[in-house]
């Protein structure tokens, strides 16, 4: 979908965790906070609140109030969303709750573009986090366990990234989406979610490079949010199949919040707060300052549960894509 | 929000369980099946076949294909919406995940609605489901131990209702939606989620009310999904303050698919199947039929987890309001 009058992205802004705030995107975080349970008392009431932290920047950086906002769209990984419902239930803002796996922050961002351009929002939040603590004791194992992890699962990270769109404003903006199918190509390792969602971003790159007749080199970068290094190699050994070298203007957010030299994450990082922070802090400050001027942001995200798992199923992954450049 | 060029419910099915099809709104219900495996292996996979055949039926009915929707918007109440994500992962349709607990149902038929009339769909679904089995399971206990149940708790509906919404047919018209805000009065009882979310169902009727210009006795009916017998009744009460009777024009979808007489089910129904169900149904069926001119959906969740009541949190509520009419 192309947007008539594309809404310009007019705030960003991210919390995160310590291990995130020793990694190569350091200075491009709003709040760096070192207590993993940033002063709740417990991961989930910590999540909530980075996602209340990160909403409340992102509205002072635009010098807004919550009653300025006419929707927020949320979504986090937490069994129904949790992080989001009681991170927000005080914010007072008209709320609509998403799911998406780790392509929560893109579909937030997509349906709050929509809302604007088809006239329903003047103004409108995306708001998404993920927590280590809270994803590796719901989906994993007790942290106190300790248990060890392969080369090729990904590491939860801890980050809530919030954006505000208006109707107007001086960009970077929203200008294409593309909604992508889910697509299971039988990968059932739950701990190789990269090698899942691969086909997906695949898939929906391809849709969105056929829906606007241009290719990988028609934009500055390419940002996955989150293959890590699995799931990067695997999408772009299957460009390169059909003759598409992406590698040199794909970038992963899932291996750019953290070093894989030297802080131990296996396969890089992961979880919806990933994406969202790294978009509203690095991604949006290089188009604001010219670094790019239009990057393809396509989340990419792991339908799969606990039980699934435990039921032998298979892992169906999605990608959302969102087009955004600081020109229309 | 008020849609210029109003959406049109082209088709809708449901697809209920034997339980539902033993309750006063056995005749409206498209499949009634008596197997609650619905011949799958498991509960959670006979959840995803439900979404399936409702939406297969919802298409057949339209005289469509998967091929012919633009978009579809679906949600359940299973930890990470795996219902709807394995339910619809064949379907090749691109995919919106919601979650808004028991008002997905609404929130789905907004976003759908909000694609079409912005000029982003020319068709879309809205699939909605919940289970007895899987959501006794996970929120409550496993169905052997045969847990007793207080008078207040409401019995998760097995059933699914698929929507399709086009931009064009002759009705009926979704004309308005409100898209409610996060209410959270207190409630911290997970076994009467009625008055948890009756008054967030208060709250977003009375700004459907004031932004509409309008009252309880411009619709034919309020129909909440689903407050149950506790939650209606507060409901009724609080409206009763402002000098309003809603009663003589409210339903409750939890009311309407049970007996409460004869079916054992507590306060009632409740599940976001079961809304789902009673609207693309015995609602849709009554406005096309002639029996009501206008009604006001309004769905209402409770943004609870079994984590969140551990950690001894109150249960936020949420409604989403949507004005169906069978004229523009």
């Amino acid at each position: 979908m192309r947007f008539k009058k594309p809404p310009s992205v007019i705030s960003g802004a991210c919390v995160v965790g310590k291990k995130e705030g020793e990694g190569p995107l350091a200075e491009t975080f709003d709040i760096i906070e070192n207590d993993s349970f940033f002063g709740e008392r417990t991961w989930e009431r910590a999540e909530s609140a980075m996602q209340r932290r990160a909403l409340n920047a992102a509205l002072e950086k635009a010098g807004l109030r919550g009653g300025d906002i006419d929707f927020v769209f949320a979504g986090d990984l937490l069994n129904q969303c949790i992080a989001s419902s009681f991170g927000l239930r005080g914010s007072e803002i008209p709320f609509f709750g998403v799911y998406g796996a780790c392509a929560t922050s893109a579909e937030c961002l997509a349906l709050a573009a929509m809302s604007i351009d088809g006239g329903y929002a003047g103004r409108a939040a995306a708001v998404t986090s993920s927590h280590f603590c809270t994803a590796e004791r719901q989906f994993r194992f007790p942290l106190e366990y300790g248990g060890l992890r392969t080369p090729t699962a990904q590491w939860t990270a801890t980050g809530a990234g919030a954006m505000i769109l208006s109707s107007d404003g001086g960009g970077p903006y929203i200008t294409h989406m593309t909604c992508g199918k889910i697509v299971d190509m039988g990968v059932a390792d739950a701990n190789n979610m990269g090698a899942a969602m691969a086909p997906a971003a695949y898939d929906t790159l391809c849709a969105y490079f056929d829906d606007t007749g241009s290719g990988p080199n028609n934009c500055d970068l390419i940002v996955t949010g989150d293959l890590g290094f699995v799931g990067s190699a695997i999408l772009e050994d299957l460009f390169r199949r059909d003759g598409m070298d992406i590698k040199i203007r794909h970038r992963d957010c899932g291996l750019l919040i953290f070093s894989r030299e030297d802080q131990d994450v296996g396969a890089g990082g992961s979880g919806c707060g990933c994406g969202a922070s790294v978009l509203a802090g690095y991604l949006l400050d290089g188009l604001r300052k010219g670094k790019w001027s239009s990057i393809l942001y396509a989340a990419t995200g792991a339908l799969l549960s606990t039980v699934s798992t435990q039921q032998r199923e298979s892992i169906p992954g999605i990608c959302h894509a969102l087009r955004i450049s600081s020109y229309i």
